[in-house]
């Protein structure tokens, strides 16, 4: 069993309303030394594959065709291994 | 200056409904080694302050005040410093 956690970000050239938004948000309640906010996803998903790179992989491909969009987005992930039910027995 | 990275996910005890749609449709897809997922927020601020510590409570106020829901929500960050143009000079 593994646990991925993955980041999705809009690509630096992108513009961010929803980030600017937060950002005057907070300069309205007097948090005026935040100067540049950008807004992404963050997921952690429990993969259950037999090895370390089949995991990579289903991230991968959960990343290019359902998380991020690939013309505005950039992707990264880490995937660690951790203990199941299944696999402490 | 400083950037800081900003994780807030949900508690989990909370149910969440967006992660269950988007695990039900990565199964839809073929993707049905995905057992579990998880949808949060990611942000990343830049912050302009004298002192690390400064920048870690600007950081704690717009987390408590702004980005996560004290009731639902679970929040973590890293605080780094970076070279901006006026601390390069």
């Amino acid at each position: 069993m593994y646990k991925a956690k993955v980041i999705v970000t809009l690509r630096p050239s992108v513009f961010d309303p929803q980030g600017k938004a937060v950002e005057n948000s907070l300069k309205s309640i007097g948090l005026s030394s935040v100067l540049d906010i950008r807004i992404g996803k963050y997921i952690e998903m429990e993969i259950e594959t037999e090895s370390y790179q089949e995991a990579e992989q289903v991230v991968i491909e959960a990343c290019k065709k359902l998380l991020s969009n690939p013309v505005m987005d950039d992707y990264n992930f880490t995937v660690q291994e951790i203990q199941s039910e299944r696999s402490i027995k």
